[in-house]
């Protein structure tokens, strides 16, 4: 059983960047000719995290506005005492979602839902260069 | 090493119904004869998440008590302003909490905690017919 | 293709510890010889969580202060009125944060941020000796 290992890299504009990476990962699927597995997908980073959403302009405005209300930006965080990046905030939403996402697929078809999509939501203050691995485990 | 994908058909009651999935689980860890291994357990769709909880009827109050502070029914969502089917809430939560989980087994028993229980979260405001893929991959 | 699980045992000190497995999961794949695949770190325990974070003192305290704000210590909880052990607001956190995280690994390396770190979130008003399970599926 092979294990393919791929690193995507994808810019975001910033805060509350939401990128679709659907394609990216169908694209992995198919270029691995692995029929039936799982692919990990994962962001290397403390500040950014992946999940599944329906990717429509509503909904990016709202999650957003959902990650405001659990951890403002306009709040005192130790974490910029000591390090004066001021993105505390971005860093505590970044863990609560989590960095890995684990998508099964079979005969080469993602098992997602019509209306569900693969995310990166980059939490960071400022645009960055993202690394996301997706590795692929199957047969 | 085989890959056994399987997807177990689920109907919930709408809205913060959580449905205790552990046994379909450990069913199918039983049926796929696979000894030491992962399953992962994915909900296709936008409106429903997985995790684990101790099942038990103060807590499956609790926790919907929860998500109704993160995102609260009676707030604006841009998502309903465009398709009026009023799930903004469903799907903002569902994102947050994610839709995969990932379980070791060893000897073909499930390494999960005594009060500790797989569920689905039905986050949708109807009732839906729920299909949650169940992938085993070990040796 | 190997499947090895290990189980860590870790003392926490009870609510909001936040404990650094980085090195424990490091080391999981050094002795396991896999090259490439990915580690499966789960906790068994429902009151309990993992996640990634840059491991710094700052975030160590603002991390839980955004637990406290979800699911206050000072609001009821059903759970509570039945058991009486108080530590309803943790059995959420810790079903919000999720049991397990899925990280790929390469030529014997963890594909980690410089600055993401594995952590163990004790959720428990009282010190806990936990059992946390590293299984590892590659090649």
């Amino acid at each position: 059983m092979p294990v393919i290992t791929k690193t995507v890299q994808i810019k975001s504009r910033g805060e509350n960047d939401i990128i679709d990476i659907t394609n990216q990962t169908t694209k992995a699927v198919d270029e691995s000719k692995v029929e039936d597995g799982i692919i990990t997908v994962f962001i290397s980073g403390s500040t950014a995290a992946v999940t599944t959403i329906e990717y429509e302009p509503g909904l990016r405005s709202d999650f957003p506005k959902m990650l405001s209300r659990l951890a403002p930006t306009d709040i005192d965080y130790k974490h910029n005492d000591t390090w004066h990046d001021g993105n505390g905030h971005s860093h505590v939403r970044a863990s609560l979602i989590g960095p890995s996402l684990t998508i099964p697929f079979k005969n080469g078809n993602l098992m997602l839902g019509t209306w569900q999509q693969i995310v990166l939501l980059e939490m960071d203050t400022r645009p960055r260069e993202r690394n996301i691995i997706m590795q692929i485990i199957g047969e």
